[in-house]
């Protein structure tokens, strides 16, 4: 049965490209070949390709000395795997002589080392990034994935509430960053891949890196937290006040919350993914803030933490049933303080749900 | 003095760009990135870019949000720093229009969704990979660099000390491997890359992922391991017998041993870096098992654990006092067992030193 979930995955891929006016795709260690056939060895500067092309086998390309380890995965089965040696065979030579008439989508994270050759063994040949040739590739999620995606999501929601329970006062952002690393994990993280933690002015920076700050009364605090359960993403930010909130940072507060509600609001099948961002960014144009909010409102997830579609003016998807992305709005202040709010969310038939339930009221810590 | 060593650093790779024939160089994040300015963010779909060009300021292009992260960085001071704002600004263009004559490198991670978005906002530029066009970038290392190599591998030396202290018969691969992770994280490495961890049959795959497998009396087991201890690679791999071996398990371990012996005494300055790969070679092919020594001699360490030079048939560099690299000769009897015996080794002015001094005897463990 998972055997033949990878083989769809690499029907449906192949019948993608296909329909995309592509020849092919040219997979390379990360989170499209895991999706494809369920091997995931690091990126490394040996090749190891796989290569979907219309007509052929599908067909693994590994060092030698990685062939057992490749024919274990799970969605080997059905591959031909064709391996290469050091220093005897090329092996962009053994792509390039594989690959049939036409244009081909390249995973957006094979090495440019690995690209640049296949470029010179394949002259002329035009290549495509995978995330604009075949942006949807991994964005529709199945209810397997859509389970997975609410079990990180929910853990990280666990997170946050164990952390809002302790103290801020006086306590490091380093330490809250760490606290946040011990709880995702207890709450079942096998990896934790960030714990942004931006206390007073520092929260204005968006991807503040944790340092020795000391938090005190009056701070906002923005946390940014996630890493992968399960195989499949986390990723929540809530920003919290440290003793009563100033009344401008409950103003803005509010605003920010009003368009992450807004934002999710306009998430239906069919609206285009800019219309997001346009609903979200409206809300906070509208209160004087627009230069303020500074980045887009989200980006999907699902086996990568970013991923298509991007919520961002200039991304015209439409929205399908299954996808899922981030709804993150912020307005920073510079040198003062920041505020984002951040939840996944499910397309779903007719309209969204949220993946995250962490509490969105404006919340007071000590 | 720590901003000086990094604008030294790029003083030195634009010379070598230029002694090469290159425009100049576009990093990506990653260890070269972080290798010429201590900026070490996550590579990401969002184009961060340091572009040192021939007659340019040394200048980081980085999206809005980062920019704060960007300029804390230890080597900021002296670059220009130029921020990109989602949905408002193409960062390709604005890299595409700093670029000056000629041809540039690219570095290897770059990954290919950016590398073809600048390829097609500079049409006709030729990119060469970093690895290719500047292979010793980071090759030879100075005083410091060495003494943090040398401190990764002691801490993988303990750990080899540590775990052959403990029973190998009855336990699965897996918990060797975990007691592996968790030793490496003892002696200090605040990340473990991989465990290795092959008995028996399984020792004859190269890079076999440790599995339920138990371990018996008879049986060679392989373990390769290594991780980042202060920035650091380690990477160190030792073969054990659990009892007494085979007369043939004696006379591989013995051959392999010779081999690995005969590449260290083949390392001197001048020496080109595929002789290193063929004293190791010569002495299994000799000994009847030339096919069965299926991969490469050595890969350099650093940064990264597998840089250049490559010590593989092919690679002409000649070895410089300060270069770094392993030393990894093996045999591999599928179905039955392998051996493998690798050390780090830094060459000097007049040879090479190992940076690993775990037992390299035949070990029986019980």
């Amino acid at each position: 049965m998972s055997e033949a979930r990878y083989a769809d995955r690499r029907l449906r891929a192949l019948e993608a490209a296909e329909a995309a006016g592509l020849g092919g795709i040219l997979v390379s260690p990360g989170p499209d070949l895991a999706y494809l056939t369920a091997y995931a060895p690091p990126p490394l500067e040996r090749l190891t390709l796989l290569v979907l092309s219309a007509g052929a086998d599908p067909t693994l390309v590994v060092p030698t000395l990685e062939r057992p380890l490749a024919e274990s995965a799970a969605g080997a089965p059905g591959l031909t795997v064709l391996d290469w040696r050091d220093g005897r065979d090329d092996p962009y030579g053994v792509v390039a002589a594989m690959l049939g008439p036409g244009s081909y989508a390249v995973s957006d994270r094979t090495w440019a080392s690995h690209l640049l050759s296949l470029q010179r063994a394949a002259p002329g040949r035009p290549f495509f990034a995978a995330s604009e040739a075949l942006p949807l590739l991994r964005a529709v999620k199945d209810a397997d994935e859509i389970r997975r995606l609410r079990a990180a999501g929910s853990a990280a929601d666990a997170a946050f509430a164990d952390v809002i329970a302790g103290p801020f006062v006086g306590r490091a952002e380093t330490e809250i960053a760490l606290e946040l690393d011990r709880l995702l994990r207890e709450h079942g993280h096998e990896r934790v891949d960030f714990t942004v933690v931006g206390s007073g002015p520092n929260g204005a920076s968006g991807h503040h890196e944790p340092g020795e700050r000391r938090i005190e009364p009056g701070d906002a605090v923005v946390m940014d937290f996630g890493g992968v359960r399960d195989e499949y993403c986390s990723d929540l930010t809530r920003t919290v006040f440290v003793g009563e909130p100033s009344q401008e940072q409950r103003e803005i507060y509010a605003i920010v919350l009003a368009a992450q509600q807004a934002a999710f609001e306009a998430v239906r099948p069919g609206v285009a993914a800019q219309d997001v961002d346009r609903a979200a960014r409206t809300v906070i144009t509208d209160a004087g803030y627009g230069d303020r909010f500074v980045h887009r409102t989200g980006h999907g997830i699902g086996l990568e933490v970013h991923e298509p579609p991007y919520i961002v003016e200039g991304d015209e998807t439409p929205l399908e049933p299954g996808m899922t992305f981030s709804d993150e709005p912020g307005i920073y202040l510079a040198g003062r303080f920041g505020v984002r709010i951040e939840d996944q969310v499910a397309v779903t038939d007719r309209g969204a749900e949220r993946l995250n339930e962490a509490d969105r009221e404006l919340t007071i810590v000590a």
